[in-house]
């Protein structure tokens, strides 16, 4: 891990994608690896922390996920809003993309997935529920979160703490087209 | 529908919900109707439109869902934070929500779901599509979009238009606790 990353209790791992957050999702089996954008994700479940993604049937990330059963889903700050465009733009089986875009990662400490850290906010390690209809007819992938870890300058004791001295790790919702917002101007609910 | 919506094209509609928004899901069947608060939602599909929505089966939500096979997901704009995390903490088994927070709605086009319009960006009105174990495993509700529209001061042409001119319909993204994001601060990506 990074100097600024940290475990994040299971209990707590949903929260990370429940405002929505373009997501990348990264997959390796045998010696082939990927990553890819994805916009449609979420939380299923906080205890145990389930989450579900689309991950379209041709894609070479849902090859190696099928492959292996797992996949890490990892969560772009602002300053990775370029790099998020482009290897959502790419197709992994014409050469890796960790390479050709300098990604570096470090590996998911359960399941051995390739895990960003420089410029996000955070990971999830998931490991795939197989539900076959689903897959096949949403492209709705399944999983349980087993390892989670967050920059502690944006996410720390199980909250998010999005603040003006800390934009470059907000999270970036893809509009489409290339437009993202980004979540900031925090705005605190009245207690009902 | 109020003065600024109009209908969204359904191979728009889910755009509406991309960027991963806080929704309010709104529900009636017989003489019974709801609205609560959903931050698990994703887009599976764009043609035909498709979604997933998380609605646990213990709600009241659920209950009228599943006797109608329909349902409204409305997108409140910032304005609307206060009542959004209100709805989401009283159950409509107490009492109906709209009339005990003075909140107005218009008959859906096809399935006369209760549409929530003033402070709402955008509604998408939705079909269940029966999915009997991804509900019960997972609370996971899967719906084909068969109408929507957005307000056209925010979402036009088939395009989010989030500017410093429109906060009060910027959508919002639940962080935990009663804390949102807004999404603002639009950044656009170079072209891969």
């Amino acid at each position: 891990m990074n100097e600024h990353f940290r475990p994040v209790a299971l209990e707590h791992a949903s929260r990370l994608i429940n405002h929505g957050p373009t997501v990348l999702v990264t997959s390796a089996a045998g010696a082939q690896r990927n990553v890819m954008a994805a916009a449609w994700s979420m939380p299923v479940e906080f205890a145990p922390p389930r989450i579900a993604v689309v991950i379209d049937k041709s894609t070479f990330t849902r090859e190696l996920v099928m492959a292996s059963g797992a996949f890490g889903l990892c969560i772009p700050g602002a300053g990775l809003v370029d790099l998020t465009y482009a290897v959502g733009h790419a197709s992994g089986r014409d050469g890796d993309k960790f390479s050709r875009y300098g990604i570096a990662v470090t590996p998911g400490p359960l399941l051995g997935m390739p895990m960003i850290e420089a410029g996000c906010a955070a990971w999830l390690e998931c490991r795939l529920i197989r539900e076959p209809h689903a897959e096949e007819a949403y492209d709705t992938c399944f999983a349980e979160v087993v390892a989670a870890a967050a920059d502690e300058r944006i996410f720390a004791q199980g909250h998010w703490s999005v603040r003006d001295d800390n934009e470059v790790l907000h999270t970036i919702h893809h509009l489409g087209g290339g437009s993202f917002a980004r979540a900031g101007g925090v705005i605190r609910a009245k207690s009902p």
